[in-house]
This record gives C-alpha cells, structure tokens and sequence, in this order.
C-alpha cells in the first residue's frame, strides 16, 4: 500500500517518511527484520494523548470536578476508541506485521491497531511539533470527548450559553463562520456568536466547533 | 507566609498570582471558603508529568526498551518522589489546608503534598507554556531519573560515548561549558566535549547537564 495514501487518510504529511514507517512496525515484524519496532514511538504517543486529552478536558468543559474529568478522561483515552481510529482511517492496510501474527489475523486484533494509533501521534509529534498531533487527536476523538461528557452530566460552553441566555425565555443564538484560513492541514476558523442578531464575542481555533465554542467562552466571560 | 519566596524557591514568577494560590488550595480549605481547589489543576499537571518524563526518557536515553521506559517512568512520577519536591521547596509552608486538615497534621500528609506539586505544574503551565513546566519538571526529576535508569541498567549518551571512545585504551574525555546566556529563569548552555583535547561537538540545552548530554548524542552520531 502506497503510504502517501495513508498521509492523505490522516491528513498530515511527513517529512521523515521513516518515522512513519517506524510508527507501523510491529514487533513482530522488526523482529524478523531486525529493525526498530513502534514500541518506543506508542510508549511516547501514549503519554501526548493523555496530556492532550487532559488539557481539552480542562479548557474546554466547565461545571465538571476533577474526578469526572478522570472518568472522561478514561472512557476515551482507551483501546476500544483507539482501535475505532485505526479502522476509520484504514491503518490495518498499512501495518508491518511479522509472519506470524499475519497467520493469526493479527492485522485486526484490536491492541494491535490501537497501539500503532499512539505510535502514530508520537510520529506526528516528532516529525513537527504538538499542535499537529494535538490536531490530529481532538479532529478524531472529539466526538468520543462529547459523547462521553454528555454521558456524565458535563456541560460545554456552548451549552452553559444557551442556557444563560435563555434563562428569561426564548433568544435567537447563531454561530456564523467569519473566517477560514491557512493551508489545508492547519486551516484556522473564526466564528462569532449571536444573540438575537447581537454579536457577543468571536472565537478562533482549528475547526469550525473549536472557534464556535471560543466564541461561547469569551460570550460567558463578557456576560458575567 | 509569602508567596514571592515561594516563587523564588521553585525558580519561576507567576504573572497571575491567582492561578498560584489554587495550585496550594486544598480541597479542604476550598470548601471551607467556597473558592475553587487545586484538584482540576492536579488532573492536568499529571498528565503534563507523564508527557514530560516520557520525552525526557525517550529522547535521551538510549538502549532501553518500551518496558523499561515504562519501569523507569512510573517509578519517577509517583507519589514518593513527588512528595521529595515538595519538601525540598517547603510546599508544607505554602499550602491553604481547611481546619480539619490542619488539626491531622494534614500539611505534612504525603499525598496532599505530591498532588500540590502536580497542581503547580499545571499552574506554571497555564501561567506561561510548555517549556517553563518542562523546566520545573526536569530540574526536579533529573536526579530521580539518573538514579532510576541505572537501576534497570539503562546508559545515557555521555555513558555510552565513553565505553565507545575508550574500546582499544583510555582516552580523555573533556566536558567544557562554551557559553551560558538567557536570562536567570531560562538560561541556555551550550557545552562542548573533547577527546584527547580534539573537539567532538557541541550541543545545547537548558541545564548544564543537558547540553553535555546532547553534545555527547551528537558525538555519536559523527562516530557511527
């Protein structure tokens, strides 16, 4: 499989096409070509995915305690949604495997595809610096982050806003996109928050829903 | 007690002296004086502690495996050596304990201590970036992480380079500090290491230690 497609599936392109290379070997596979495995690269990813998770946690979601962060925190850094990553991008195509685990399906066991996915960051991480990974890692667990919030009660900015706004009945709240730019992998958005046509504050960041629930923060910040 | 001595014991000036004053918030003093505790702060500064003794091990340390790195990093960051640091700043003379704490002796208790020392990180982090909490954290944990990784055997560069220089005889081995610049809370060295008097390479770092350590990756790299 060519690895350019895989580039262009996680949307970031290398500049050291070997750390890429090194981020999809298996043990198995270095082992019976006496190479470097990922095993390193997944120890390193491991720990950014859990300082990066943490830091969204802590700046993005309020009305939460430390010990419901720590669940968040859990529920999401975990094999099962690691491995979810790995099979919407399409990663068993591009593992190294050894002969053996490719005779056992090792191609889809389950660790197998979530390490290689913090192998990956780690990769991301080294080849540029800790925006790109952490891009990569909120743009594909962003939505686990949300479901599992929603699961124990926290609330988002956006959320906290609408229910301020609305405490003395029914308001109009928009977000409007006011900018986007930058290159394609490392796109900037700008949105304004709305209430009833009145601009109450402008957000940035690097998706349309991160500049959105700027925006509702610095609204909440202004409204106090 | 007052907080600038504590700046000055832990080697960096907060610009929002708020944010310093959560870090030392215990839970019980928080409740007592319904202001917020330093428990968020903890979650996040655990996780930047994990992230930071982990590139600390993987980018200078080599003949280690992903387990030791594990064995190395979890004996590093636990409650022991945390609590190591807070008693060498007197966190103990800082903290905001509740009065129940206060009458158990609770400003003494290891893991009020340890968890202080994780919300300063993420204090120092927030007040200013990843570099400064990287900073506190190596200058804290180096001699943890010496100590540990010789215990599973693992060499660092200047270790390694030695064994290499001196395979067919005794050579002298020469460290000699280059340049020292920056100012007082961020200071870069730049080192040089010789061997029998004929320069090898230079390397830079935020420690003395460090950029000696680089200076003798990078001598590894001319020799290979």
């Amino acid at each position: 499989m060519d690895l350019k497609d895989f580039e262009k599936e996680i949307g970031y392109e290398f500049k050291n096409k070997e750390l890429l290379k090194t981020a999809l070997k298996h043990i198995s596979y270095a082992h019976e070509h006496k190479q470097e495995s990922n095993e390193k690269l997944e120890f390193l990813g491991d720990s950014i995915l859990e300082f990066i998770t943490s830091k969204f946690l802590y700046n993005h979601y309020i009305n939460l305690r430390e010990g419901e962060m720590t669940k968040v925190r859990s529920s999401v850094v975990c094999e099962e949604s690691l491995y979810k990553i790995a099979s919407k991008h399409g990663f068993n195509n591009y593992l190294y495997l050894g002969k053996g685990e490719q005779g056992s399906d090792g191609r889809n066991k389950t660790a197998i595809l979530a390490d290689s996915v913090e192998a990956v960051i780690a990769a991301i991480y080294l080849d540029s610096d800790l925006e790109h990974a952490e891009k990569f890692i909120i743009d594909n667990l962003r939505e686990a982050i949300d479901f599992s919030t929603k699961n124990v009660g926290m609330k988002d900015y956006k959320t906290v806003l609408q229910e301020k706004l609305q405490v003395h009945g029914t308001v109009k709240i928009e977000y409007v996109l006011i900018e986007e730019s930058g290159p394609s992998h490392r796109k900037t958005f700008v949105s304004e928050v709305k209430c009833d046509g009145k601009v109450l504050a402008q957000g940035t960041g690097y998706s349309k829903k991160a500049s959105e629930m700027e925006a509702a923060k610095k609204a909440l910040e202004v409204l106090k």
